[in-house]
């Protein structure tokens, strides 16, 4: 009928974003202009099974609300923690953060249940591909991004394009290494900037204050049971608290100088920093490239993403770029 | 005369290699094939006036023996240490390992000179043009060089191209950061893998031990007017000396750190290490690797270049690869 063909023409080309992170699974469903329609969080399921069924779950029900919505999906675009391969859609293998999840094909199950073509990418990498798109990347050929959430992603654009490495582990940002001790990694290493500055390692050090009682300070209200996080510490800090903010110095100088390693490998015109904790770390970082890094390289900028959600907007984005090539 | 036309024939196409280390320069004609006809060294002036100087006399020297030897000299490549910009032909940048050598266009005056195309490049990207051409770099898309000399350098091959970055600064893998303090680095800074692991920093703390009186061992042949160097060191670790093993030690797990870094960022799929300290350090570093990597690039080669000159080659195939392209 006509007014179906009408429908038709109206409906807004968009995509399903998965988010696959350390504490939560997030399903979005993302229109081409970038903006996110609707959005679903749970907690990331601990086991292999609970995980793809509650995926397969939310995408239905996406599915179903994006026909309400007149969003017209043209396929699902999934961002993970771990190593992987995007031309296969597999998780080769992930570290502790994300538990039982090393050689899952995500591809296969996914296609299959929805019918949509599915495409599997790293989140750091997803990030960058979101910044290229919709952020500061775009127009800059070679730019990083780094986000510190629960643990330390990143993405390196060089030549316009993602670099994936011989073995899908390149831009690992969150494990490169500045201490030949310091503290444990989530990877089973030690002394990788996650270890230091991540979400999970500023609360591990939060509880550890918090348990000596060290971490209140005047004027901060800490409910009985409230769980410890990084917002603790930064609030304890900004109060005046020593010990916090001796721990969030060493955290910005470990960020930093793991970004100044960047600088001196690939050397990006741009730093971008997402995630929670961007803000906090954006002055503290350039200042320590300011201070550590080649004459050559203490220019380059280190920003603040200006993207609600990098992650899942990069996931989207490989839905919206390849259905834009092939449709128009 | 006819003569002079089969003399013409006869010659073999080559070009003029200049190599500025933190200790020599050197200059050696190389033919095609990238075997060095003749090559020529003297310890590297202090002085910028000093260094353009004997820089020219050796060229001018080396272009007239290049004539009785049947050698056509179809340009120069230099390889430098510092930071260069490869289009102008300028070295921007250096550490005070190479000292009053900052903002210094080469190729005017040298081009003027001898009338001769002038290409040059940093030396560890010179290191990583020569593996491409002829070394364990052929039809390898994405490897790296680490060169273990006087300091510490490296190229960056990806997608059969050098990475030389925004400000130039890529690939100064020397300059890559394995601890928050650490030993000062010629660079200005502090905890760099030039630190802990160039010869230069196996000198130090070989005189250290020296100094103390620790490092001469049983069997051990030092003579009084012997200046101590890193090969001291490797000679009382090899003879039991725990002091100097520890050094070793440190060392190699600062090399391999580095390089576990680097995996974690380009993640090539070869690595090749050359310089004066190679052989000493493939195998502790191939074991870092296996013990401090992410399991996805733990199987990632360690080999040793079978290269005798990486710099002098890969400056000749600067000059080699671009008369080739231009005349066949
Ligand atoms: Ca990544
Ligand atoms: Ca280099
Ligand atoms: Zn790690
Ligand atoms: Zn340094």
């Amino acid at each position: 009928t006509i007014s179906q063909d009408i429908d038709h023409i109206l409906e807004t080309q968009s995509a399903l974003a998965v988010d696959l992170g350390g504490t939560n699974l997030r399903v979005a469903i993302v229109c081409m202009q970038g903006n996110i329609v609707k959005k679903y969080t749970e907690p990331n399921p601990k086991t292999f099974e609970d995980r793809m069924h509650l995926i397969l779950k939310m995408c239905k029900d996406a599915v179903q609300d994006a026909v309400r919505l007149n969003c017209r999906i043209l396929g699902v675009g999934i961002s993970t923690g771990g190593r992987v391969n995007p031309q296969e859609g597999i998780v080769l293998h992930s570290t502790k953060l994300i538990q039982e999840w090393s050689s899952v094909d995500l591809r296969t199950p996914i296609s299959d249940a929805l019918g949509l073509p599915v495409w599997v990418d790293n989140d750091g990498n997803c990030a960058a591909l979101a910044e290229r798109k919709f952020g500061h990347g775009r127009g800059v050929d070679n730019f990083v991004t780094v986000i510190t959430g629960t643990g330390i992603g990143g993405g390196i654009i060089h030549n316009s394009e993602l670099v994936h490495g011989s073995t899908f582990c390149a831009a690992e940002l969150g494990h490169i290494k500045v201490s030949l001790d310091g503290p444990e990694c989530s990877c089973g290493s030690q002394g990788c900037i996650e270890a230091f500055a991540s979400g999970m390692a500023l609360q591990r050090e939060a509880k550890r204050l918090h348990d000596e009682e060290l971490l209140k300070m005047d004027g901060m209200d800490v409910k009985l049971a409230e769980p410890i996080t990084a917002a603790h510490l930064i609030s304890a800090a900004r109060k005046g608290n020593s010990k916090a903010n001796a721990v969030l110095h060493k955290a910005s100088l470990a960020l930093g100088v793991g970004i100044v390693n960047i600088l001196h490998i690939v050397n990006p015109s741009l730093v971008i920093l997402s995630g929670v904790l961007a803000s906090y770390y954006q002055a503290p970082v350039q200042q320590v490239m300011l201070e550590r890094a080649l004459f050559s390289a203490q220019s380059i900028k280190v920003v603040k993403s200006d993207l609600e959600e990098p992650a899942l907007l990069g996931a989207a984005s490989m839905v919206l770029d390849y259905a834009t090539r092939r449709t128009y």
